[in-house]
């Protein structure tokens, strides 16, 4: 949570954050700013101090939203420094920097610059700023950052919002499930009312539409099927018509439109009925799953515990893992799950190797055993997303319902 | 374009370069794919040798849709490094890098690291990489780089592209303009069937499902009425009822859902009738986009001229402006426009103090004057795309008609 940020950079011996970028989408820089990405604007935030946002003064408007103190680039003379330096934008940026040290009185010492921003550029302006502040080092995180650790928390507004779009998903779901069900089968075909198929661009257009009417977005979500939902991070194909019988992978992670927090659900769908060999390794996904969950005792538990069951679960049945067999592509070939919140991957981490990640009040994770063997056509993953909550119990935020066979009644 | 990086990377003295990041947008990342981002994915270029795109195993069947030769990260053994290191990622990395450099033969000398990527991380993977491999120096470039020269001029099927998207976003313009004009008035207030006015958020949900419609997204439109017009960076307030006579800035830059190229317009409009004082900036504006387009000559030409005869146009009618009165935040506050593609913003740079900025064939660009009075609740922009084509002409490609007045037809 935000108020862990002064204890963290504390033990980071941080005498101030900036937290900054570009245009591109920014999420410890949303973070910070309460929910609200102002593109192109700077954060920061000394040592014991609230966090202010420097933005150009187009973004004034905008930057309110924020709830952070505003200051813009014309508080710090930028154009001046500008001209200056005959409109050369890297040597004004560093002129900058100091008038920033100067205004917050940052005190010798390191100061940690974090965000999402162009790497060619901070390669060399980390450089540059370390020749002209010596005083001042420069230095970044690699590994388990302080945003991960922060951020891996979820304060009580989060929650709510992030129960929210839970909430939609979940009707997005049910619309999904309704639209496929209202169909005709011809043959082993799934077809329109005028008897040419319903293919996978036209369920994705759907479901495309459902988002938008809540303001959410989910641009690469996955609905494969057969061979493709035995890649698990095959998007699906457009072209392909849904057919009777053969395992869909629909993996969807909406978040709000612009950005903002995330959702993470998957369910497998059979259309019409389900082979043999996919129904029995949904019910075992679905057993892994159960063993996963009920691997949970209590906050403060190792998070790769969960995935050690799964692990142990599936390779039971017979099935190459990533801790059985490193590197393979069939069988369990992924991690158990990851902790989400305005990034679709945050911490705490679900993978049998990391073993430093706990589980803890306020994180929300996914659970998402699955198998996979597209030589056969087969791919299953069954996944909800969970909160820890204020009482240390793991509770599931996706109520839809895990239902194998979609069955057609149009 | 993509074959002017070898000779730019001899310029730059680079043995290799990298394009990486993380699961964010990645547009470098994308451009070298030839248009397809692959979120994670590494690519490495050696000097005089095509790009290779390296995933990890699970990202295969995507990565193959980018046309470049693919490597997994199995292909390096990074899952027996990674248990070297006992699942220390950062180590693992550094392990990787050697086996790059390594396999595809980079020769002592510097490697040019870019992306768009976790800063926080880089600042500190540059000085590990340094340590590890003196003889590969990693590099960035902070200011003009390779890849904004490479990405200004566009080939011929990015040309195609950046076309085809013009031409839906103009029907997304003529289907919004009809929209809004087949409602009524009720007094000043613009008001569907049922008598409740019509709000920016509902137009704003109209051009969204027509953006949908067309498998493109712009999350950030603005729809800005009266006094949030007056702040160019404003995105509109969703609950404003549509008022007759209003200015309204309307600036569209829709791109291909979940990443691609771009299109850029705005048009500015009064509903039912315009006010004079509104009449005559809108009058003003459109003579300042002309004076900037007939500025144009011939290709080789510098790109502030054009927007030298639009400064020279506005502040002769009396409007402060960037040159005359910098940090201004009424008039003219803003420069004439961009480079677009991949990027919303890219070179070349038509601002005032951009001299080394050329227009040449290939290049896509936008024009767009406004002028900006908040307090007495005026904002006015026109903003046209424009291809230099290959015979060194400046031609627009956003053939949207430039009426200010909009009337109701409902």
């Amino acid at each position: 949570m935000r108020a862990d940020l002064d204890r963290l950079m504390a033990e980071r011996d941080l005498q101030a954050l900036i937290v900054t970028g570009g245009e591109q989408p920014n999420t410890l820089r949303a973070w910070i700013c309460n929910g609200i990405d102002i593109h192109g604007g700077m954060v920061v935030k000394p040592k014991g101090q609230p966090a202010t946002l420097i933005v150009t003064s187009m973004e004034i408007e905008e930057a309110k939203k924020s709830g952070l103190a505003v200051l813009t680039l014309d508080d710090f003379n930028f154009s001046e420094a500008l001209k200056q330096v005959e409109g050369d934008r890297a040597r004004a940026q560093t002129i900058l920097w100091g008038r920033i040290i100067e205004r917050f009185a940052i005190a010798p010492g390191k100061i940690g610059v974090y965000g999402t921003g162009d790497i060619h550029v901070w390669i060399e302006r980390s450089r540059l700023l370390a020749e002209h502040y010596p005083q001042h080092p420069v230095v970044g995180e690699n590994g388990l950052t302080l945003f991960d650790i922060a951020m891996r928390t979820k304060d009580a507004d989060e929650i709510a919002i992030i129960q929210q779009i839970a909430q939609q998903t979940n009707e997005v779901l049910q619309a999904t499930w309704d639209f496929i069900a209202g169909h005709r089968a011809e043959g082993e075909s799934v077809v329109k009312a005028d008897g040419s198929p319903l293919t996978v661009g036209d369920v994705k257009r759907f479901i495309r539409r459902e988002l938008l009417d809540r303001e959410l977005e989910c641009p690469s979500m996955i609905f494969a099927q057969g061979r493709d939902a035995g890649f698990p991070h095959s998007r699906g194909t457009e072209s392909d018509p849904l057919q009777l019988g053969q395992p869909i992978v629909f993996d969807l992670f909406p978040q709000t439109m612009g950005g903002g927090y995330c959702h993470d659900v998957t369910r497998t769908w059979s259309i019409g009925y389900a082979r043999p060999q996919v129904q029995q390794m949904y019910d075992q996904v679905m057993t892994a799953f159960q063993r996963a969950v009920d691997a949970f005792e209590e906050a403060g538990q190792p998070a790769h515990t969960l995935q050690d069951a799964a692990l142990d679960c599936l390779e039971g049945y017979g099935h190459p893992t990533q801790r059985s067999h490193p590197g393979t592509q069939v069988g369990y070939v992924h991690s158990l799950g990851h902790g989400i919140g305005l990034n679709i991957h945050e911490r705490p981490s679900l993978h049998h190797l990391v073993k430093e990640d706990v589980l803890e009040q306020g994180n929300v994770i996914t659970i998402e055993p699955g198998v996979y063997y597209p030589e056969q056509g087969i791919g299953v993953r069954v996944e909800d997303s969970f909160i820890v909550d204020a009482g240390g119990a793991l509770v599931s935020i996706t109520p839809f319902r895990k239902d194998l066979v979609l069955p057609l009644r149009g």
